[in-house]
């Protein structure tokens, strides 16, 4: 799985403020005209696209308070997926997977969440695909669930974006398994188990990215922090269901492209044996014959019924008779 | 495991309202038609097949006052196994497994539950078969334990039916691999393989439905919820160890399948071997004998023996002591 | 491993009455028989073989108060072993495993135990073999600890009867496999394969069988129940210890098992090898003199020497030569 | 991987004393130098490399009161990573890896460290590497977090410049893997298997070296002994998910190397099938033409069509015809 | 690994005692001898050696209080690892294992342990070796800690003495496997297989006696009896990880093992390849060849080219082209 590249130079801010009432959505220019809407009763969401340069997360850390660690982890290219609850705020980081549909391929992204109070702030590298479009979709309408609660019920929703899009990633997965399958079963060639092979790292890769999510997702859920409501947690219960569900299909996908593996390599196996049938076949029919007609080549005056005219006819008769006896000796045996 | 389609247009509503003394059962028309049973101190079961439409739901919702998340994981097709426990009802979905005897299939269908103090509401989709006709006949016999106990010895028992049908599932699967044992053991052939890998993936299906059930039975039996009473712990756990037997086999019908084919490639590899073997024999007992021949073939005019007129019987004589030593050669090497 | 068949249709009940200083062991005819004894200050032990009928067990239930999950239980005829805490008594189900000597075969039969304050009721099919004479013995002797101690010393002897038995099963096994390893390692056979395949299903089996009795022992150790004395519980840890030994054992078997597998399909792949290299030995010598028998076989009157009288010395001595370098050549390739 | 040899006959003290404004660093000839620093307000690190002398360590344990245990621990080669926490003071050892940039190994070499209120002291073995540079690069700087913070904080940068430099181990192991991976897929060797072997060792090493540093962090990080402040907990916690990250990486590769495995001897399966494949094509056609013309080499004088002038076009039509059967069949069957 | 046996008539009864002043060192005659010394206030270790008679042990079970239950312990020839924490002492079984010099075989033996408060009976059956002689030596000498200390830390030395001897089994084993990596590599041979089955085995027996004193050294180091001082659990803990770091290592051999097993089933397939290879290269040059020269065999007086003078040459010149086009064929296929 290839991380997406972070190939624009500069990033955007789009900030959304709202409560049950009031509705701002706008791109801003810079970090500093997120402050004054750090403390207000409103739910405030900064989302901010691609790694930005170190001056703009000194102001970040500075404007909002944010741990030294915790600006260092978002800027760390590879973070493994996990929480950090802090007294102000929650840090959570976590892999965000897409479909790169132009090359058929899975995209995995970093994206950062700082859960406070009254704002959240993300991170991510928005290259190819974004999951979050769906939640900007539910604060926009007026009437929406989100509206009408907290800052840690749009976390849960962002969260959960990502989780029901790992749904997409695993048919991904199924339908490719399905397709090697179908291969596999009726004409194995030896393309196949490269097949199984990138499959297989695909499942691994996809693993290691979401695995460590369950238990980031499972210490949200058991309420450590006071930042989560525990109207919140019923939903966040149901996101880690998903996300086991998830997890299990992956292993029993890997479990499947194991048991494909067996089946292409004893269709190998069996291959081999039935070209060796083949081989032994003809040798044992015409070895007899071969002989026998070198038999009747020796230059010898004398060999029985060299010098009748009924010879060739009585030999060819033998010829006869004994490739008979093989084939249906063979035939017998079923290796014809 | 195919999951059973949902291809009729209309659900219908099963309604049983009973006590010691009294009895109701009916099909309604509407979901309004339940209201009234809702608060009654008679135990009030539900039972509501196919996925009802949306404005249904809503109906429901609002009626027995669900929380929105458990009316969302109703409708969503392919819940993993869970309990919710919310304060005043529990929530519980699992898989209820039957065989299609005509297409020889297991089939699966999703059922939830909704356990309150008073009232019971199952969802399942209805297609094949339904493991619930035994709980109805006990309900309909006025002497039976369940009229005398209360909505969660309702839940026991629904659930407990579901569980001992997957008994029959594990009969299904025990024939199945019987069956291929002995096929393997006497006569492999490749189709085998390909039996073997569908019923592993059976298997994988099978554990999967089952396996966080587990979970959820043991939730119920520790009396998270005081909706569930003491005396119907000890039920409760015994439908937890018959699961746990389930699951048990299931992982030695893996190993066995494993073992299965480490026999039919071993049995490959013996065939390999046996053909080369008769390669081998034909090929080593013809090859000296013909080039003897050959050797009797050459233009010479002055070979050994040539113009004798024992010289053939020589010669063959020659052929026979070969033939007779090879022979004797693989016989003690058990090659023959 | 056959589960042993009831086929007698009548079940016995022996009663055992004891304590320090009287003794009393009768055959009873009827359950009702049995109930005076039931809260005597002295040890009862009531053993019923064979699974008795319904009406029987409707009675047994009323006299000795038993829960009806518990006398289904007695009846199911194949519970996983485990053991269910009540308020009165104490309920635990387990396997007997004995060998019948007759079939060489490891019999297998549930034993269901039922441990109250003065009593103690047991329940086993008793067909070919019964672990608890030796317990019996015991309970005869004057002087014995068990005549002096209460209900849960004697149910700790008759479980550990069975668990001793079980190094019985084990040895079974051992000597087995022992047998197997020295065929496989001297002179391998496709039997062999079968052969892994069923001790690995026995192994399989018994492990079934004893793995859930680790937990039942345990919990009965820890003292959930007051029914188990303070003194009695370092002969269960015993016992426990004990069991555990069996079970490491069972895994070591398993793991010997499958290196054994692996031993037999190499020595398969090391046969074929030999095979191969006796083929391609013969053919490559004999191949090349069959080839310059053939061309001096041809019909032109001008082959180099045909003429000659040292023709035919030379063409031998050529294929001497030949010959004589292809088996230098194959010794040195270590073929021969 | 090779332990680094000690092969330097004398071992260097290097002393450390700092605090937000003062910072001397010096090279000590004796123990006995740095006592004083001992129990000063400011941070003392005494870093030793090579194993020191016996002499030299009973000085240490007298001179910082250190436990015989401890001593013994840091003298002996080859510890497991552990941590030991008693009344004044942690100790801690583990394992640095370095790549030997010369010879392309990597290297092991074995850090203790002793943490106190006041002073850390530091065992290292120093041959190759040495990850502890560019802490020491940021305690000469006087406006780094590491002057103004105590001990505990100066811990955390020792071990996590370690657990930081695993990443380049990983990144050895990764390039070394691809490498072969694509050697594998394009044109496998008999020496891949060697390297895919030898990979494993390694892996096996890098794990066992570095898997209880996890248990280690994590019972630092968990603030059992009051010496870890709870401000440097939260770096603690990066580093253990840091080394998380690499131990799952570890795992990944190692699944890698085995489905490697598997193509690898799959492709020899291949391989060896296309072997037989031009075996029995060539040998499918010739015997057949052999045994023609074999027919034709008899002796006899009345072979059909023998003295006619157009039996050699005949039979060489015949054999053509053969030839072209069974090139097409042997195309159909795509051997060709 | 054997059982060391027990071929000696005789037990010996060797016996110490000693505090920081006084120090007895006597072989007693009878257990007699050794009552008097229980309940002095010095160290007193009784070290009896080959399993005592029933007479001595009864005699042992009233002269120093011990359960029933640890006399048969004792007695019994294969315990598994295990510890027993009584009100007044503590019991400890576990196995010593030694290398038999002459036979080149790990030889394994119980050893049982009873810890009280002022004495500690040892139980050995001393065929072999003895681990515990380093231990007397340091109690002859009057300098050292264990002369100063308690039965806790006696028990602490006797124990380690055989952790400290693993170390010695895994060298054993190690070189083993060394030794069996290098013929593996440069030229595996089918005895190899027995060695890895054989060390396998090893390695597993090693593993089931070690692995449950994992168990026994924890619950000593945890303190849970008073028995055991504060001041002593730091060296059980240092135990403690030197007997993890040999499991560690056990399960890495068995890594490597599995390893080279596939090194070495990989091999045979390449040499079938190599021999399959051999043999399809000859007879693909010479069949066509010897086809050629049985087609100017027949015995038609008018082939192309019979009755020239240059009729051989052009027939040997095709003969050679044809073998130049097949050798640079295969040549280009790497198959020579």
């Amino acid at each position: 799985m290839p991380t997406a590249k972070n190939n624009a130079p500069k990033n955007n801010i789009d900030l959304f403020d709202y409560d049950a009432k009031n509705f701002i959505e706008k791109r801003v220019k810079s970090i500093d005209d997120c402050i004054p809407y750090k403390n207000t009763p409103s739910v405030t969401w900064i989302n901010i696209d691609r790694t930005p340069p170190l001056a703009f997360l000194e102001k970040l850390q500075l404007g909002f308070d944010l741990h030294p660690v915790i600006v260092e982890d978002i800027t760390g290219p590879n973070q493994r997926p996990k929480v950090e609850i802090l007294d102000d705020y929650i840090y959570v980081v976590f892999r965000m997977l897409t479909i790169d549909e132009e090359h058929k391929k899975v995209m995995s992204e970093q994206v950062s969440l700082v859960l406070s109070h009254k704002f959240l702030i993300t991170f991510q590298q928005n290259v190819v695909g974004d999951t979050f479009e769906p939640v900007r979709a539910l604060i926009r309408k007026p009437t929406t669930r989100i509206r009408h609660l907290d800052t840690d019920y749009l976390a849960y929703e962002l969260i959960n974006s990502v989780v029901e899009n790992y749904f997409k990633i695993l048919e991904y997965f199924s339908e490719k398994i399905e397709k090697l399958e179908q291969e596999i079963i009726t004409n194995p060639t030896s393309r196949n188990l490269n097949h199984i092979h990138s499959l297989k790292r695909g499942l691994l890769s996809f693993r290691k990215s979401i695995w460590p999510l369950r238990e980031v997702i499972g210490i949200l859920e058991r309420g450590e922090s006071t930042l989560i409501k525990k109207s919140t947690r019923i939903y966040l219960r149901d996101s880690y269901e998903r996300l086991i569900q998830v997890i299990d299909s992956v292993e029993t996908y890997r479990d499947i492209l194991s048991g494909l593996l067996d089946v292409y390599l004893s269709s190998v196996s069996n291959r081999t044996n039935s070209v060796m049938r083949v081989l032994t076949v003809i040798t044992t029919i015409f070895m007899p014959l071969s002989f026998l007609a070198g038999f009747y080549g020796m230059n010898f005056t004398n060999l029985p019924g060299m010098h009748t005219s009924y010879g060739p006819a009585v030999v060819t008769a033998i010829m006869l008779v004994i490739m008979v006896i093989m084939l249906s000796y063979f035939r017998k045996k079923e290796w014809l």
